[in-house]
């Protein structure tokens, strides 16, 4: 199997619950201001867990599409993630892309699943981070590949708090994994992912990003 | 509406099919033999019909994927679409990938649906031009966005012939449009695309690519 890999604590947990299994670690860096911050992230736990890692630039994102997660956007908005103002940081379909991609990718390298950590806390925002999607768009990878690629998105119905327990079982140290949108050396604290990871890591040691 | 086009004669067909409503036209660069041939017969037709035209380039499939269709692969295989050797030009999952990044863009520039011109002669080879396939990631896409992005596949079940019969009501002319794989300045006439073109286009002026 191959994953989709951010650096972010979700992505982490997934990546230390399937090591022994995985193929290749794949961080997409698509202009947002956090993919660098995120990418040293990731490639600190591929590293000790001896994953193959790579990283694929899609620089067409942030030339041409409307968000402000990404460089060629506006400010990043604060608040929670049920906020209307946090739509402003979708990057419109980017599970599908990177899906798509990492579909492509197993079947050329004979890998039969793409891991992605999508979780329930994602859904109100996010429109393909939804089961309806993850279930199409599994549909859509079986029958356009002839090897049948499918996803494993074991977290779908999972909350972060959940993801994070599981996390502390691995005992992953959360100061080496990185999600803030402003992409700064520190965790900002108040963008929609910190405010969330903030909630999901309350009461754990080394919550904040230190690299 | 936006529109995958390739330069080849069906996708040159569905793009004058509806260019009254098509917003901008993109042309994928994915790392192929043939791609920089495709994208001058594009710009002929796009400049002509005075609609936007961007070319997006992939160069993770050309250095990541397997097929013998990219410039890292192997020979391109001589004979017919239904021949097993043909298999080795399938770029894996290449639909889901271009449809999944035009859907991103269509829903960032306000576009409702994506055109694409597969059809019932891509079937036996290609599974992501199979309707099971473009059934699925429809929803996908559907599911996956906030304005519910949608394929437009109007030639799913027609075959290659009543392609070009329909490009000669539109009067095309056939020698500026391109799909050799071999990506020499003539087509190579004996390539799967070529054997296919010859047959959909016999009896018919202007078949050969003289640009």
């Amino acid at each position: 199997m191959i994953i989709i890999y951010s650096g972010g604590m979700d992505s982490t947990v997934l990546l230390y619950k399937y090591a022994p299994f995985i193929k290749l670690a794949i961080s997409f860096d698509y202009g947002s201001k956090h993919n660098d911050r995120e990418f040293e992230a990731a490639q600190y736990h591929t590293s000790k867990l001896e994953i193959k890692h790579i990283r694929v630039a899609l620089p067409f994102i942030n030339e041409l599409f409307k968000s402000d997660l990404l460089k060629s956007g506006g400010d990043i908005p604060k608040g929670h993630y049920q906020d209307l103002s946090m739509k402003q940081t979708v990057v419109p379909f980017r599970n599908g892309i990177m899906l798509s991609i990492a579909c492509g990718i197993a079947e050329s390298i004979g890998a039969e699943k793409v891991l992605i950590a999508n979780h329930s806390g994602d859904h109100t925002i996010y429109p393909d981070c939804r089961p309806t999607f993850i279930g199409a768009m599994n549909e859509a990878m079986a029958y356009g590949t002839y090897t049948n690629v499918n996803i494993l998105s074991p977290f779908l119905n999972m909350s972060k708090r959940e993801i994070a327990l599981l996390g502390n079982h691995y005992k992953i140290d959360w100061s080496k994994t990185y999600s803030c949108y402003e992409g700064q050396d520190l965790h900002c604290g108040t963008c929609g992912t910190c405010v969330e990871r903030k909630e999901a890591l309350e009461g754990f040691d080394n919550t904040q990003y230190l690299i």
